[in-house]
């Protein structure tokens, strides 16, 4: 029930909105007869659709002692009950695309009860296990990294076509993308660390002027979740609080952290690194195996790369940062009502993020999907890959 | 576990706190081969004893998960079998007092896990109720106020002699005060309806500077828990919302509603009202007998007044707000160690409170008893008694 | 010596600062012997070049009584004297480079000096006039907004060639654009009240997210500088308050309210308005004539637009919000050293603005300028132009 | 013009002030006939009083570019002409208590005028002097600080009789006092100085809850004004910057670092040493001369102690914290109408400073006069003097 950060939610908040969802769009409007269990839910667990009416505010969801979790649970019930036999009529194609949504709203969520109990239990002065037996295999020896270059041209993004997307994801439209190169793998601890001791936190001009103020408001010296204890930094992750893992990507930076970590490579290495354009990862990805660790493994927690050539890490493990803001593609029409507010009114001043992570459910990812954050946001499992011009 | 505003705490925690004061203050210093049972409690369920060490941002009390309620309850065994064998041991003088304390510290924090439940509850939108059955008995009538007299000169106030008291209330000393006329009963829902009725929120020539700010900032427009539906005043009590009950003494108002009725008062009856002095209080109650609307009456309200002549209402019901800032008496000396910070350290912005209220048990109040908020404090069970100098 | 907002600065600020950055870019590095009249204006005449050294609060501008306006006028003659000498002298094309950008600085805050003291003059309760004599020409009658189409494909934008440039606006680079059509001319005030009028600032469903709570926060009820009186609606402008010219482009309107009034504008005549793109701006505006209401004309007030077919207002009167964000082009490096951080720094959470306003001097926009604030931002000259994708 | 802090104003603002309290409070009801220079100044000058109606908020004043100081000028001649007019008529008894009330207060903003441009010319990089010629006599040596007592019994305080005084002062009543010590001078900076090299701003003991989380959220190491260059400390006078006098009372303290500094002396010499109260003052200034070091001096700074023996530097030099909260006397009734705002609506969480400062006209003083600011105020010339219970 604990509500850490106000962009966190408590898991029982998590459990009764996804079943509020099917409620309020699937079975209010389409199946006969619906009765809600208590017309009161339709305020309380609505997140932030206007269109529906009002809301809680967003940070008193850890107040929310009562209904009770035996009660949602109950509630779940419910709506599960009127969802089956909502699915033992014939189903419109309108009414399937409301289905698929409505289920891929719950492994959104299903991700976001991973992030927020992680950040819960980080909360709490005991640092807490959350699944001690959880565990990614340490890597012994990893692979240095090599840049795999594209061409140049016009290509095609977005979806098209059979199988779900969000609204976001389309329409499928021609971009000019210059020729490009995209690191082989994420970027690790270990050199991560590197622009630590370099003083990377503490210098200006790596930064973005927005990126330098919140560190310094903030006090970032790390990324999220690390400590340093004798001189040795430490993590806490599923199992707890663990000395880093050189060789594991670093996960839990934000998009200021990720962009002066690649202003430092750049400066350091002269090797023009940059973030990637969320065109340029898609091209790369378009036609990747959707393969890596997920939600799935239940390691809750990225693992290193693995030991071969080619691109590595594309899906799962961490969210990858790009320095494309959130915004609409060419032809973009929200749908209608007020499950436009699902997406379209996000699109200012917030990055997208690629690939999925270590807590994405495995069949929910795919190389057109666009999640996005604000810049200063640590407590998704956010990566960096770099990426650079051609050379 | 919920903390909805960052003064209240979760009752987990209170459970947990004063065990932790018997095991810091008693256990650790007087029974030899006392272990803890976690070393870390130690900090995490530290309040504000610098001295202890560290602790956590009391605004995180509600994110603590772990421990959960069933290893606070061992831990609380754990304590209290301990204390059983202190007990059993010839008790010094010195740890006497000690233990005292102690008892007193839990009797606080009793009566702040019904203030913060009440809290937590209201602030879920379902408004569930803390005890259904709880209520307190609807007067018919209710006597009209009348004026006590009482004669200036020196009088002594503050604690000497047997019994416990808390530091802040010694020594025993001198004060000269001038003639003046306390309020038979507390103000009523009624009378502050009439001064809402009469703009009293409205109006910034009723105001204390300070209260005038904040009452705008936190858009205050009645107490705390009325809300109006339909043209009709209702209020969160222990058992759920209620309308107002015209005959109750008004409760849950700060130190500056309270001091805005007052001029109200004056204003409008040119009677010369204001709030007391902590002096005149603790003369007229000297020698009243401490009976009254207690913790023990669960009702977890406040009741209407008797229908009987001279002073009423002096104890239980709710704490009375009087303009004395809370200070050190004359000779006053902090206990020495950590537990001066008990009390001495809160001596700044702060006003005293007389007489508990309907969450306080009975055995914990005294005609001595200084309670201490900030001015802005409403979520205790704080009303009004009016006083004037002699006419 | 006004600053009114930190955002904005006082004059006297921005004539030191003119002259700090020849004297710091220019002089210091490159006329020998150059002695700074103070060493200590390079500290406190510095905005934000951490390269440089520290630097004052931005916020406390307006506190800085000293040097007065006579020693920053004898700070600009010295510098100005220095210059002279420097321009004597064989200038190298890259010393020939920093004075374009010092001439193009300066531009940028001389309209900041018409944006700011606006500001300034209108936080006053008097609402004095800046300029009295100001004004626009009143428009009889103005032309209906009509949709200029342009076809789809690969184009190329940004900067190449001769001719001073911003560092980013190159490189110029391909991009590919679906056909889209542009609106003749800025939206007006007459338009803008509509949207007013139909409830556009009390409906979420309009707005962005983070443009419903910021103008929920700021109370937002129409354009910054407008004001009712008597039911009808006025502006403070350079001669001071005036009523509302229908017909002139409404101004002083932040992204949130531009994308709030597209959406609107689209829901009601179903015309699939939305803000444009920066690639689709600078495409229509490559070889129209840069001509327009400039500082030049001292109306500091946009005027309406000519009854002329085609294209109208492209430059001047009003920045034109566009929803692209702020960020480097394909290829963009920025300046090295602390140069750099004149643009690139700020690449996060800015919009692009295109074409100039009233306050912005002739000779200082291009098709390929591109100016660039927060969406919140009202203070500025900024209006809208309405684009759609081709129908 | 510069408002460096929003608790301190421009002098323009004070020099308009001043003529607005004629204007309002003496010539609009009392002079027939007498016309504003302009009626929207009723507004734009008003400080706080709500009667009168609106006022521009108070952290705006520094943006009031207009009226120009010459604008400002002629309606102080305007007011001071229409004044003449008035005085040259019979004066009531009541309107001369009015013309008195004005009086005062224009000495009290003469003292703002002072502490508000030492504050502004702080604030500028460049610390200017405000007085260059300034100066007091450096001591070459300083007595110790020896203890004077005073006997407990009933006195009287407050203001009765003849002179004028403000209406927070009477009336005058009995108050018990018990047999008090005060210090025969005020403290040093070299003692203040032990105080900062024992970690006195890092030790939590010392230090009143309210005023430790305040000093770390305000990061104060030392008073206001100081600032350590190579190991030495400065500070800041109206000469410009210093190195600190140590035989000069330490100044520019808030009630805080007077309260941590009296506990720490306490502490280290088993002193008991604590703030006075106020009716300790008052009882022993009751007889005093009013001598010291004032406004007319135009030191705008604190001077050592004189080297003579019994209670030195009462009047004059630094304002003196004492711990006793600024509240009605017994039988208070603030003056009817606006002018009862002057006073009474402060009486809530602020502490009541004795004796005037280096910046108080010596007219202006008296034994009686009570000052009084939040706790945490430090640009006042506010000093310290010890007490202490009868040993």
């Amino acid at each position: 029930m604990v509500q850490s950060i106000p962009e966190a939610s408590p898991a029982k908040w998590h459990l009764a909105h996804t079943a509020w969802f099917f409620e309020t769009f699937v079975l209010s409007p389409h199946l006969p007869g619906y009765r809600p269990i208590d017309p009161k839910y339709r305020t309380l667990f609505n997140s932030y659709y206007n269109a529906i009416g009002g809301q809680p505010a967003r940070d008193t969801r850890g107040a929310m002692s009562r209904p009770s979790l035996e009660v949602v649970h109950e509630y779940r019930a419910h709506v599960d009950f009127a969802m089956e036999k909502l699915l033992a009529r014939d189903i419109s194609p309108e009414l399937n695309a409301l289905l698929e949504l409505g289920l891929n709203h719950e492994q959104q969520h299903q991700e976001l009860i991973v992030t927020d109990a992680k950040h819960a239990l980080w909360s709490n002065a005991l640092r807490p296990a959350f699944e001690p037996s959880a565990h990614s295999v340490a890597a012994t020896t990893i692979r240095p990294l090599s840049w795999i270059p594209f061409e140049g041209g016009v290509y095609q993004i977005g979806h098209a076509g059979e199988g779900f997307a969000f609204d976001n994801e389309a329409p499928r439209h021609n971009v000019y993308v210059q020729p490009f190169e995209l690191a082989s793998r994420l970027v690790t601890n270990g050199e991560y660390l590197e622009f630590i001791q370099d003083g990377g936190y503490a210098r200006p001009e790596l930064w973005l002027s927005d990126g330098w103020d919140h560190s310094r408001t903030a006090q970032w010296q790390a990324p999220l979740y690390w400590e340093q204890r004798d001189g040795e930094w430490w993590y806490f992750t599923a199992s707890g609080m663990r000395a880093i893992d050189l060789a594991e990507p670093v996960c839990h930076v934000s998009l200021y952290e990720a962009d002066a970590f690649a202003r430092w490579t750049d400066l350091t290495s002269h090797s023009n690194a940059r973030l990637p354009r969320e065109s340029e990862w898609e091209i790369a990805a378009a036609t990747a195996p959707i393969v890596g660790n997920f939600l799935e493994q239940e390691a809750f927690h990225p693992a290193a790369s693995p030991e071969e050539a080619g691109l590595q890490q594309l899906f799962g493990d961490c969210w990858e940062w790009t320095h494309s803001a959130y915004s609409a593609y060419p032809g973009y029409r929200p749908v209608g009502g007020a499950l436009g507010e699902y997406n379209a009114k996000f699109m200012c001043n917030q990055l997208v993020l690629r690939g999925g992570s270590c807590a994405t459910p495995q069949s929910h990812i795919r190389a057109t999907y666009r999640n996005f954050f604000p810049a200063h946001t640590r407590w998704q499992f956010s990566g960096i890959r770099l990426a650079r011009d051609a050379q």
